[in-house]
């Protein structure tokens, strides 16, 4: 979880100048309320600004119980835990998503897959708008399938590529093919690199993360129930600069970049 | 939850011929284990056969409490249940996903939109083909978004649709666009409008089921971070015969009928 030790160094650096939330959709602002049906959270029922207003970092990964697991672990970190103490599921009305917050920090799980964390996307950058929050670094931590490494390696992505490895979120909306670009903030690609560094408890690599919408034949996986396995497409992924591949790091990258984030 | 009706049913029906799963993957037959890992069970650890082989019917959904719920109701209905007794989780060695059974009937969650429900489907049918099931049903039962009906109604689903309306479900296999249809069983489409009928507690149709990636602008929704709303996208899929919009019946459709479910 080498993510964690980011946090506090980001906590310097990123204070000086004021960064908001953007949404590209004017119907919010004629909306007399907001419900994020996923979170089991309204505007009408909870106070954002005061639950979340001071949320300068959101960690997303799939799994629940690691996200639980990553507070607490943050918590340490920041010297935030109390001894006993138990980090409440925020979205204990629902079992969509769960979310867990400490001091500055956000910790929310996505489940599987592009719709997954695309859903939840939606619903944290209102959640986040809502609160009124600025200067929010977002990284998404998780396992993926490395290329060309070995297991144990950290791969920190500087662009989300597709299956045909180009950079791009393609999305269908109202039956239109609409392309997105997925580029990451490269001057968090070089900070979390100089985190690892002075760690130095994992190898760790920048390198291009390939998202796919399937885990078995999507990304030639021999074991399915149907197989499409071909040394020589993960041969020249690996060519084209590719060192993961991982099933959500298209969309994050399009929807954070168009979003501010 | 029409659909629990429909397991005695369906019970008397289908047990003439022995319809086996297929799976098309020769990989599997060289395999000496095989590990579902999304479920935490494995071919060397858990005795498939004795777990599973008498299951007929599987039903699936999104949420894992509401699977639990479901399971319980079916238990009540097959007279299966006993006072205070639990259905213990299956998978509960992994929070990706839930699995209840009692009887025949298993009751599995599959988090949201294709790509997990893809996952899921995958293990699914390799445990169903360890177990050596034969004659197996599988039902997926979830909320949807309606098109020009009331809320309430159920939509049993003819064919799944993609977001331009086509049969299709189009998946990228190692880069290259691989397309399946999306045909489901008419026979049991016609069973379960018949069990609904004779029950009368909802109001029914038949109709086709779009199948997008994504739950806000893929659906034409108002009210997310980012917005696409347009009647007449909306308009023109009842024009087409869709009655309902979610997030997995394409790939359960493709998967379901390659592998002779």
């Amino acid at each position: 979880m080498a993510a964690a030790k980011v946090e506090e160094k980001e906590l310097e650096n990123h204070h000086n100048s004021d960064c908001l939330i953007q949404l590209s959709n004017p119907n919010l602002a004629t909306m007399k309320e907001d419900v994020l049906y996923h979170f089991s959270l309204s505007t009408s029922t909870h106070d954002f600004p005061a639950m979340f207003g001071e949320v300068k970092f959101v960690c997303v990964g799939g799994s629940p119980s690691r996200m639980n697991t990553f507070i607490r672990y943050v918590a340490t970190q920041l010297g935030l835990d109390r001894p006993g103490e138990e980090f409440p599921n925020i979205c204990a009305g629902t079992d969509r998503y769960a979310m867990y917050k400490v001091g500055p920090v956000l910790s929310v799980s996505h489940g599987m897959g592009i719709p997954s964390i695309s859903i939840m996307l939606h619903e944290l950058i209102k959640l986040l708008y809502h609160a009124r929050c600025s200067n929010v670094t977002i990284i998404r931590i998780g396992t993926s399938g490395g290329i060309g490494l070995e297991p144990g390696s950290v791969v920190i992505t500087r662009q989300a590529v597709d299956a045909c490895f180009k950079p791009e979120f393609e999305q269908l909306v109202l039956g239109k093919r609409v392309v997105r670009s997925t580029d990451l903030d490269e001057q968090l690609v070089q900070e979390l690199m100089k985190c690892s560094a002075d760690l130095s408890e994992f190898t760790t690599v920048v390198g291009n993360t390939m998202c796919t919408l399937d885990f078995y034949e999507g990304q030639g996986r021999l074991d399915g129930a149907l197989s499409s396995y071909k040394q020589a497409y993960l041969r020249a992924a690996h060519a084209a600069g590719i060192r993961n591949i991982e099933m959500e790091s298209s969309v994050f990258a399009a929807m954070c970049s168009m979003c501010g984030l």
